[in-house]
């Protein structure tokens, strides 16, 4: 679990980092499909995972929308905001937690319940998925796109400190 | 890892019935990013999972292009044919597979050193990766993609049971 946390928070730094190269225009610009945007897709995957965890700590989650978030300058601001909540609690993730159920109440009065590890597997995959989306966007702003390897980045060394 | 791979391949089966509805000319058409097309990426998915496990059994892994594969009939079969050996291999995974390491050799010599921890996630990455790709190319096709929520298929359950 926590190997695939660490890969998507590299990831996404490196997103950040390809998105200094280009125009605020470029990074906002509506494209087809996801969330429409290059720059509202990192401010969604930072939004989802914190507000998952939170979920998951039985707190209050993000209510704002991207509207006030519309700059990389704001979207990294916002991701560093969440972070050491969502770093701590993946730290101290262990397997015991995997069975431990959530029950959220939708709008509709709809009662779901998953596991804690589905909701932890969900959240890394949602956001490998809008990576996904990121890297055909990069091609059509001319761009070579951020690698996906998860090999060749020494994640097994990292994990051990961590 | 085992719910990972289970998502995939329920995901992937999605996508093969989502694609039935769809002309071959729009499945093989040219797209912008990634493999380029739907069914070159739906055959690459099923292509690198086996390679990669291949590699890990010390088997040879499969050496054909897509060119021989060009129907959503010919991808399926071939995912079919690899699908029982790589769940035979994620069937039996366990946790004491994590730090075995996998050496290859590049063509070029360099000699890369993965653990095979690290090479199951790489695999589970790289086809979420590239479903992405097809949600956004699903719209350019103006179809809704398959849902990628990991959240709310029963896969817990599904994982008790194998």
């Amino acid at each position: 679990m926590k190997m695939f946390f660490h890969y998507n928070w590299i990831i996404r730094e490196e997103w950040y980092r390809w998105c200094e190269e280009i125009s605020e225009e470029e990074l906002l610009k509506e494209r087809t499909g996801g969330l429409g945007s290059i720059l509202e897709t990192l401010f969604h995957i930072a939004d989802v995972e914190w507000s998952w965890i939170r979920l998951l700590e039985g707190k209050e989650d993000f209510q704002e929308g991207f509207d006030n978030y519309k700059s990389l300058e704001k979207v990294r601001q916002l991701d560093a905001r969440f972070r050491p909540e969502v770093e701590n609690f993946v730290a101290n993730w262990d397997d015991s937690m995997e069975h431990r159920v959530l029950t959220t109440i939708g709008r509709d009065g709809t009662v779901d319940t998953d596991e804690w590890g589905e909701v932890m597997r969900h959240v890394i995959a949602h956001e490998i998925h809008h990576i996904g989306q990121l890297s055909v966007w990069a091609r059509e702003v001319g761009r070579e796109p951020v690698s996906a390897n998860l090999v060749g980045r020494g994640l097994p060394e990292l994990n051990k400190n961590k």
